[in-house]
């Protein structure tokens, strides 16, 4: 058995379950038979009385039924006394979009309360004209719109020493997907000039820890924004408002919020955020840093620990996750049987470049064990690949940059464990 | 003048300004002179102290700066003591999805609340097998999804009359744009088993009112969605959780909430909804019925009445809205001299059939009186017409299906106000 099998705080299988059956779903309707259902053939409460009304909620909330899909925190991940981070509880959800009310957040000092009028952007350093925008200002520039995912590059970091966390929020969750509306990265440098030797920016946040970061010059001129709407309303506060740089693709940590100054430099800053945090050690002792690109990854969102199957054999939705800094997903296959035979999942919708897509497999389970696992495959042609894949590359000593394939398994009852297979 | 010239509450100008320079936003940004800027050269406030956890919104809410970005009622608009409809905010937003929380929403009977566990779907009639779903038994079918617009068939309604209401919110609020996950109608048609004579459905909710609606077959074999997710998440109690009908592109009374039951018919029903309601009568007396498909149809969000220009003349983004029940919208062109020259805007992304398209206009204003118009094109040709146009062929009497182009009188101010051109 490999290391990780036996620091695994769940059990690890060996892949040796049959591969159930892919038949059309079929045949799930309750037939009307027997007894007549009064849920359906008596007049109900609701059917007798007028409801809320529309003046009841100027801006909604979810209904009550509905108050388990919350962003959840794991008060041992960070090292402050209070968490700093939480999870968005993509086990509950479909789609693409992220709700903003349920996606997760991060910050180093905490989230600030920053009114527009207050709101100052510098962009200074080696430019012609340094400038000052206000908020006002930047609604005047032509704008642009794109759906982006933003992941943390420690999403599944726990998971690098075995399958730690139960449940598909805590083990992929620092993710969320929005439409952003902004103003591009380079028509705001284009109007305070670059000079020839300007070839990188140090960008950082009005909040205490800054989170300063270097971006190199050809990724900001490429598709970075600055957003000040997600999901067709401004940032949530816990997101950065009213303006947050979006960096598709790219790290999370990117992403500064309450974005306050751009420096455009000769080099880059080396900051405390891509050395000392950020950077993984390799086995060698050699230091991956600047690891900008979040690679291809997947993730079962349902079946999973925190939703396990509980209407018994027979048609099954298997539906999950997968999304690449590099590109479009093209594909995502999904596998039963612990990764030794593979399906390939209906997408939603194509693939959309630096968004989030979703699958589905509409599946005949037999009621036997499964350990379900998903793999994305890219534009790139780069297949996700697995954990011990990754760990052979990378050792054992990885913070960030998890995108190995994720296996659940899949009980008789139904239940749901996160394990992993050698 | 015409009629509608002299009943409308506003002024009516004949358009007769000059047409504004249309040129590159430039030279926004206060350049750094005179003294500096302590709220950016200062440290603030929000940078010397920790701010908000991440535990503190399990399910956030929009900044309290935010707080004028909420749906509003209009109390005269519907007979009932407390108004059954409100708009929503879509002066203040940008992109094309609706946040749930500020989507309108609309009722006969109030909103109820309506627990998964209590939810049954009944599908009876013309079919072999009469059914009964659970919910749990609709997350067992494949799935589909798509972003649709959704707009009440009386948005729009009180403009008829004249320039009335002083906002976009309330002239086309409306409206909401999301991203739907659910069942494709047709499979669970197909699980009934449709009788041959089957031609028509009727539809019915769960609410006292049970809007019932009946809806040809060949419509719901298309593109009809049993949706119980908006936006990732399950839909608000007041969008018709746990389920509600989508109809993609059809007017909103259709897309039943808290759906209870499909019946299969072999003709109409011709409920209330729609023969006393959703019904226009013509000038000869002739009633339009079942005026399903809603028309091609724009509105500048911004500026107008709630979002006037406040930064003066110079780079100003003219935005809006725009979609049709036909397919794609692929061209709006906006006008600042009420119609006598058009600028073709700006498509935030190419239009998706049945779904809401964002434009923008970047404009240099030169300060002077504007009469601002948009106005959308869709896929099969359709222009979207003038309100004039629109009641010569209509007549008088119409409640529903105003798309008319919309006018916003901006002064030299910046203020905006409704109009109607003669």
């Amino acid at each position: 058995m490999s290391k990780f099998a036996t620091t695994s705080r769940r059990g690890v299988l060996r892949a040796g379950l049959a591969a159930g059956a892919l038949l059309p779903a079929a045949s799930l309707s309750a037939r009307a038979q027997g007894g007549p259902d009064p849920l359906i053939t008596q007049v109900q409460d609701w059917a007798r009385y007028t409801g809320a009304g529309v003046d009841e909620t100027p801006y909604g909330l979810p209904i009550r039924f509905e108050s388990g899909v919350i962003r959840r925190n794991v008060p041992w991940l960070t090292a402050d006394p209070i968490s700093s981070i939480n999870f968005t509880p993509i086990h509950a959800l479909d789609g693409t979009i992220t709700p903003a009310g349920c996606a997760f957040e991060r910050h180093h000092s905490g989230a600030i309360e920053l009114a527009k009028p207050d709101y100052r952007l510098m962009i200074n350093g080696l430019v012609d004209s340094p400038l000052v925008f206000t908020y006002a200002d930047l609604e005047r520039f032509p704008r642009h719109s794109g759906v982006y995912f933003c992941e943390c590059a420690a999403n599944s970091g726990m998971e690098w020493a075995g399958a730690q966390l139960n449940g598909s929020q805590f083990t992929h969750g620092m993710i969320h997907n929005m439409e952003y509306v902004g103003v591009p990265l380079k028509t705001l440098l284009a109007e305070a000039g670059i000079r020839p030797e300007g070839k990188w920016l140090y960008v950082e946040g009005a909040d205490a820890s800054s989170n300063g970061r270097s971006i190199p010059l050809e990724k900001a001129l490429d598709d970075c924004m600055v957003a000040f709407k997600a999901n067709g309303e401004a940032l949530r506060m816990e997101h950065g408002y009213p303006a947050r740089l979006v960096v598709p693709g790219w790290e999370g940590n990117l992403w500064i919020k309450w974005l306050r100054r751009i420096e455009v430099t000769s080099g880059p800053v080396e900051s405390r955020e891509e050395t000392s945090k950020y950077t993984d050690t390799l086995d060698n002792g050699i230091s991956r840093k600047w690891t900008w690109v979040m690679d291809a990854k997947s993730v079962i969102t349902a079946p999973s620990p925190q939703v396990p199957v509980r209407h018994g054999k027979g048609p099954l939705v298997i539906t999950g996750l997968a999304w690449s800094g590099r590109g479009a997903i093209t594909r995502v296959d999904v596998s039963t049987d612990g990764g030794r035979n593979w399906r390939t999942a209906r997408l939603a919708a194509p693939g959309q470049r630096m968004a989030v897509t979703r699958f589905w497999l509409d599946y005949h389970w037999d009621g036997e064990e499964m350990l379900l696992q998903s793999r994305a495959m890219d534009e790139t042609g780069y297949v996700q690949p697995t954990k011990d894949a990754l760990r052979q590359i990378r050792g054992e000593n990885s913070v960030y940059h998890n995108n190995g394939i994720q296996t659940w398994w899949v009980r008789k009852d139904g239940s749901a464990e996160n394990v992993e297979i050698s």
